[in-house]
């Protein structure tokens, strides 16, 4: 990939010469990356051991830290000369673990990230507490990079995260969930952060009001785009196995959008079967079994992947306004590989 | 109650000539409580209904508002001549309400306030996640307040609020629970939001560090005061029935000082007996009365008293460095009520 290639209003992104990768956004974050991790390692730590005991055990699962990465990336791309993005990604990534573990909770997970979830090893009141520690943990980390912008940007954005959650299970087991009302959900409970995780680094950096907005929207549009695909992906008959269970959205009566579109296009049988299934009569695995089938059948999860990509290009698009660099090629590149990814 | 009663260094507060009454408290917090809490009403509303209905289940269910009246006084005590207390005394109880929720999630509570608890009406998701939405709420509010230090008590406070209820967790079903780390675990779970409650309206209104110290020292020492005696009426035979339902802390094996002292003073037979119900092998009815009547025997629930009467008395001498005056007077008496309380 040369910097020609991407540049400047990049619908090129398609042009790419090989499959997308997200190695040159983890490459060009490295060193950033680096102190993030010590101020996570630092701040997790509690005189109560069961604390960094239960967080370890999510924070040192694998993984892919991407939204303190954004943080790191977008301090980079507009040149920020300051250290605030360390505390701040730190903060960030406590938000998502914290989420994370109520997640957990919420849903009675067996599984995150392939290994037994915090719930399941250590109990569902502690995995609430701790949550709750890395929660007040982050605000305590704005608190120290002194911008109470900042911190509106991401208390605004945990509301969202909580409002969306809340918004999830109530459209939980009701096949009738529109697309319109899915994508509000996964807006809220995933994009908003992806979003706010970017947006900071223009904050800190005293950027324009332009640019904060187009980091915004960058991080929007990529978190809709990996929702979408972590959701087709639940559904794929030739992805790997996934971290988290395999078929777990399918038994927690989730609406996502290949069963949206499935439902939509489906024949009176079909339909009878994910009212069914949606109500949670049918968790079997040959019921799962026969849920990929239907969704193959009608193409939803490769539909689901063309509305990711969709929104992947409006992503690369929003960083237009910035000049081209390998950082802004690198985060274009991230964005296609969130579509691309087969796990 | 004439003003020289209770100045200036006032152990003549047990000189009162009445029982002590939260009244005057009430009394001169009623305008500003009005304010709050119709800044907490416009602040739980979302246009998830799932989150007002649970948090308004909650919020309506007669609590005192205890924390954020302290708030509201203190701001009075000190002259605070601004109007930040309001959204502050609503944040500081959106975090008291969210670790309600949480708690009664993590206790499996059945009864919160002599109704039934949230996550019996509603489940266990949608309380985790109600709780995480006003969590959340609360820094926005504080946000808006425009203090980076009242951000940083707070945030602080909301982290020892989670390692102490961690904490407590830890040591629950532990018969040789130490006094000292009783007294660790709710100064922590507890008194801290009290200190905090307290503390930021001498930040809002720019008073000195020993003001703030005092107004701190007040609320701390008022908080470990008010869960002795909340502990203490769990096993009082002959309090009235509490809002959650009586012998909870027995059932859940937390040790609290009327067990520690009373396992502390018993015969072999009676430690038995706590080995076994503190382990959950003793969980009945008769069980509970059991419980009461060693306790009675001992005497540890005055004793208990008797050790939160110290605290409310260093409570008030801690208000002595602020002048004389009627919500001083009220303030010292609130301390006194939080011991004489039967409820």
């Amino acid at each position: 990939m040369t910097a020609q290639s991407l540049s400047p209003r990049s619908q090129s992104a398609s042009l790419l010469a090989h499959e997308p990768s997200i190695e040159p956004l983890l490459a060009q974050t490295a060193a950033g990356m680096d102190r993030v991790n010590a101020v996570i390692l630092d701040r997790m730590r509690s005189e109560i051991p069961l604390i960094p005991q239960l967080a370890g055990h999510l924070i040192s699962s694998g993984g892919k830290r991407l939204r303190p990465m954004l943080t790191v990336a977008a301090a980079e791309l507009v040149g920020y000369a300051g250290d605030a993005q360390y505390a701040l990604a730190a903060a960030v990534e406590f938000i998502h673990t914290a989420t994370l573990l109520h997640d957990d909770v919420v849903d009675g997970s067996d599984l995150r990230r392939g290994k037994a979830a915090a719930n399941i090893i250590y109990g569902n009141p502690a995995t609430v507490l701790v949550g709750d520690y890395l929660f007040s943990r982050s605000f305590e980390l704005m608190v120290e990079a002194g911008s109470l912008r900042v911190l509106d940007i991401l208390s605004r954005a945990s509301s969202i995260i909580a409002e969306g959650e809340v918004d999830q299970l109530t459209a939980q087991r009701k096949v009738e969930t529109s697309e319109e009302h899915y994508l509000q959900i996964i807006t809220a409970k995933t994009a908003a952060l992806f979003a706010a995780a970017c947006r900071i680094s223009a904050v800190v950096a005293g950027r324009s009001a332009d640019e904060e907005q187009a980091l915004d929207d960058y991080g929007r549009y990529l978190g809709v785009a990996f929702q979408l695909v972590d959701d087709a992906i639940d559904y794929d008959s030739e992805a790997a196995e996934m971290g988290k269970g395999k078929g777990d959205d399918f038994r927690d009566g989730k609406m996502t959008l290949p069963v949206i579109l499935a439902f939509a296009a489906g024949t009176a049988e079909e339909q009878q079967f994910w009212r069914d299934a949606i109500a949670g009569f049918r968790t079997e695995d040959e019921d799962l079994a026969e849920a990929i089938a239907i969704i193959a059948r009608h193409g939803t999860v490769e539909a689901t992947r063309a509305r990711a990509a969709d929104y992947a290009q409006k992503a690369i698009d929003a960083l237009a306004i910035f000049p081209d660099s390998p950082m802004r090629q690198a985060l274009e590149e991230a964005a296609l590989f969130s579509v691309a990814r087969r796990y």
